[in-house]
C-alpha cells in the first residue's frame, strides 16, 4: 500500500485533534483512502513545551523548511492561525508543489483571492472545510454536489455566538447585554464580540461558501451586513407571539442575470422553519439547488474535535485526489484544478435595494395626539402597507411603542420611510427593524 | 485523461436522471474525479420504447451480458428495481470484477447480507446512497465520517409518507384516513401504504443506516417496529398543547456492551427540536458521534433528480476509488473492501423492554364512578407514575377520555399496565400510547 506523507504547521488544539484522529483511526482511514496517511513532520515554535498529545522522537521541528520544502511531503496542513506567517507558509507550500489544507478563516478572508489564484497556478488543491461551520461537512457536500447540480440559494446560521445570544434572549427573556455576558462566560463569545454579533464573521464565511457554491469570487464588500446588536428581548417576545423566531442568517442567492445577492442580517423565521430548530451555538446551512432541491447540514460550528474531523476529511480528500491524478494520464495543472477555482469570475453583488421583504418595525414615539396618524401617513407615502399594528407603552415609559408588520416592500422604500419617521421630533428612540424571511425561503 | 466506463441497468426515471446529470455536468465531473466518466451501455427491455432522454445510436441494448460481461465496463449501475433479476445481475457484475451502484432498497433489504458478502469476496464496492433518504448525502457523510469518528446514535425521519401524513394531521387537523388519501393524491403514498405507515420501510432503511454506522450486520427482525396507524388528530392536538409534535422516527443507539438498540415508532418531540422542523415528505437524519457531536442531514427522500444526484455521487466515489487503487501498489481485495463490510459482525438487537420512556396515553373508559381510581391504581401498581392528567369527553360520545403523561418508565412496566387497563370491562377503546423522546435525544 502506498503512503502519503503530510506535514503539519502548528500543534495547538486542532493540530492535536488531527494527530489523535489520524492515529486512532489509522486503519479505517487507510481502507477508505487506499493509502497510508503518515504525519512526517510537525512545525512548532518551542520543542520543549508540554503538548496535549505525545509525539515520537524527531516528529517535531522548529524549522519551517523541514515541512515546507521536504520533497516527500505531499500535503501541508496549516494550523498556526494568524494571517502573515500563515500566508507565507501556504504560498511556499504551494510553490513547492504541495496541496494545502487549512482551517484558517481569517487567512482566507484576508488573502483568499491571492491564495486560491496561487493554488490554481500551481495545480494544487487548497481545502478549508474546517474554516466554515467547523464540524458540518457542508463544503464537502457543496463541492461534491456542485459537480452534478447547480446551487440557487444558500441560507445559513454560521455564527455560533450570534445564534447563542439570540437563542438565550428568546428562551430566557434575557436582555442583549446579559445574553452576551453569558455567551462570554460559556466560551462562545470573545472578550470583544463585535466581529461576531456585528455579522462580519458570518460575512467572511458567506464569502467562502458563496465562492464555492456559485463559482464566483465573492469579496466582503459585496455583502450587505447588519448585526444583532439593536435587537431587544421585547422584539423576540413579540416575534414569538406572532409565531416567529429571530435568527441571524447569511444568505446568498442567484438573482436575475446570474447576479448574486449576498447579505447577513437578522431574519424572522416561522417557528416551524427547519432553521428555527437550530439552538445555542450550533450552525446550519440550508442549500437550494436545481436537482436536489432543499437540503440542510447541521452541527457544531467550532471546537477541537469537530474541526479536527473536518481537517482530516480534507486530508482524505486530497489523498484520494493525489492517488487519482497519479493514475490519470498526462494530468496537467489545468485538469487538476478544483472546479471552484477554474470557474471563478468576478461578481458584482446586487444592491440590497433590489430586495423585497415584509418587515417587523418597532417605532418609539412621543405619546401625543396625531402621532399614529403621522407614522401611518409617512409609511403610506413611501408605499409601505401595514399588515398588522399594535400600540402600547413600554413599562415605566411615557412614550408610545408601536409594533408594525409591513407587507412586502422594497429595501429602498422601507429605508426611506424609516429615515423620514426618525426625522420627526416625536420619534424618541431608534426604530428596530427586522426583515421577515421571503416566502420562498 | 483517463476514462472510466460504466454500464447502466434500466432506463426509467432515475436512470434518465443519472444520464442527464452525467451529460450536463460532464466537465465539472471530470475535473472533480480526474477522469472522464463514460456511459458505455444501457440495458433496457424494449429498444423501441420512447424515452425521457435521447440516447446515441448503439447505447441501448437488450442483452444483459453486453453490460455485465463487457471487460471495459468498470462500474455497473443497477436501476431496474425488483429483487430477483436485480440480485442475479448484481452478482454477475461483482463476479465479473465490476463495482456496483444501486438505489434499490428492496434488493438490499432482502439480499443485502449475501450481496455485501459477495462484494467483499470480490474486493469490489457496493454503494447505495440512493437507497436511503434519496437526495440526502447521509450515507456519504457517515462513511466519510466513520473513518475518523465513532457513531453513538442515529435518529432519523426516513419515511416521507409517514411524515407527510403526520404533518398534514398536525397542521390541518385532518383525520388519519383523510391525510393518507391526500398523501396518495399527492403521489407520496402507494395505493397500499401499509409498508410506509406501518414502519417497515423505515426499518429497512434503518437496517442499512445502522449497518454502515456501527459496522454491524443489522437484520430486520432485530428492529422493534410500530406504525402511525393508531394516531388520531386529537392526539396531535393535545401534543401541540403540551408543546410537542409527533414524528415517526427510526432510532439506532449503542447501548451497554456495544449492543445496538434499534426501533421505529412515533415519538413526541419538543416543538423546537431540530427534527420537529422537518415537514411534508422531507427526510432527515440526526447523527451523534464521538468527535463531531450532533450533526444532521436534511433533504428530499425521493424523486428522480435527488436520487439521480445520489447515484451520480456514488459513481464519482467509485471512480475515485478505482483511480486510487490503480495508483496503489499491490492492492488486494482485502485492502479495497470498504470499512462497513470488513468490520461487520453479527448483532443482537437489545430487547425494547430495556428501554425507558415517558409516555403519552389516551385511555377511553366508560363514564362510571370509580373509573379514574381504577386507572390510576392500575398504573400505580405497575410502577407507572403520572406526571400530568386530564379528562374530558370526546364530542358526541358518552364515555370518558383520559390523557395521561407518565414519568419515565420501562417498556415492560408500561406494556403490562396497558394490558391490564384494557382487560377491564370499563375500557371501551384501544389505548393510544406514544413515547416521548428521551431527554438526551
Amino acid at each position: 500500500m502506498r503512503s502519503i506523507k503530510i506535514g503539519v504547521l502548528g500543534l495547538g488544539n486542532v493540530g492535536a485533534g488531527v494527530l489523535r484522529i489520524l492515529r486512532e483511526h489509522s486503519q479505517t482511514l487507510e481502507q477508505r483512502v487506499s493509502a497510508r496517511i503518515e504525519v512526517k513532520r510537525v512545525l512548532v515554535r518551542d520543542l520543549s513545551r508540554a503538548r496535549e498529545i505525545e509525539t515520537p522522537e524527531g516528529l517535531l521541528t522548529t524549522d519551517p523548511s523541514e515541512v515546507l520544502e521536504d520533497p516527500e511531503i505531499a500535503v501541508v496542513v496549516e494550523l498556526i492561525g494568524g494571517t502573515t506567517t500563515a500566508k507565507q507558509f501556504v504560498e511556499r507550500a504551494l510553490a513547492a508543489g504541495k496541496h494545502v489544507v487549512t482551517a484558517n478563516k481569517a487567512l482566507l478572508a484576508e488573502h483568499g483571492d491571492a491564495l486560491f489564484q496561487r493554488a490554481q497556478e500551481c495545480g494544487r488543491e487548497l481545502l478549508f472545510e474546517g474554516a466554515v461551520a467547523g464540524g458540518i461537512p457542508v463544503l464537502r457536500a457543496i463541492r461534491h454536489g456542485l459537480a452534478s447540480d447547480r446551487v440557487q440559494r444558500l441560507c445559513g446560521i454560521v455564527n455560533g455566538t450570534s445564534n447563542y445570544v439570540l437563542d438565550k434572549m428568546t428562551r430566557e427573556g434575557l436582555a442583549y447585554a446579559e445574553a452576551v455576558a453569558q455567551a462570554q462566560a460559556a466560551g462562545y463569545a470573545e472578550a470583544d464580540p463585535s466581529l461576531d454579533v456585528g455579522g462580519v464573521d458570518a460575512a467572511h464565511k458567506l464569502a467562502l461558501l458563496a465562492s464555492l457554491s456559485f463559482g464566483k469570487r465573492v469579496t466582503l464588500d459585496s455583502i450587505f451586513v447588519e448585526g444583532i446588536e439593536s435587537i431587544r428581548a421585547y422584539d423576540l417576545a413579540v416575534a414569538k407571539d406572532l409565531g416567529y423566531v429571530v435568527r441571524s442568517l447569511a444568505i446568498a442567492s442567484r438573482g436575475a442575470d446570474d447576479r448574486l445577492q449576498l447579505r447577513v442580517h437578522p431574519v424572522l423565521l416561522p417557528h416551524d422553519h427547519v432553521l428555527a430548530g437550530v439552538h445555542g451555538a450550533y450552525n446550519a446551512v440550508l442549500v437550494e439547488s436545481e436537482a436536489l432541491g432543499r437540503s440542510m447540514y447541521y452541527g457544531q460550528g467550532a471546537g477541537m474535535m469537530p474541526t479536527g474531523v473536518a481537517v482530516t476529511s480534507d486530508i482524505m480528500d486530497v489523498a484520494r485526489t493525489i492517488l487519482a491524478n497519479t493514475a490519470g494520464q498526462a494530468s496537467t495543472a489545468e485538469d487538476t484544478a478544483p472546479p471552484q477555482v477554474t470557474r471563478m469570475a468576478s461578481v458584482v453583488g446586487a444592491s440590497p435595494d433590489t430586495l423585497q421583504h415584509a418587515n417587523y418595525l418597532c417605532v418609539h414615539v412621543a405619546h401625543v395626539s396625531g402621532v399614529l396618524g403621522r407614522v401611518a401617513t409617512v409609511l403610506g407615502a413611501h408605499g409601505v402597507s401595514i399588515a398588522k399594528m399594535r400600540q402600547d407603552h413600554p413599562e415605566g415609559a411615557s412614550h408610545a411603542r408601536m409594533v408594525i408588520v409591513t407587507e412586502v416592500v422594497s429595501e429602498a422604500a422601507m429605508a426611506a420611510a424609516i429615515t423620514e419617521l426618525e426625522r420627526g421630533d416625536d420619534c424618541v428612540e431608534a426604530t428596530v427593524r427586522i426583515r421577515f424571511m421571503e416566502p420562498e425561503g
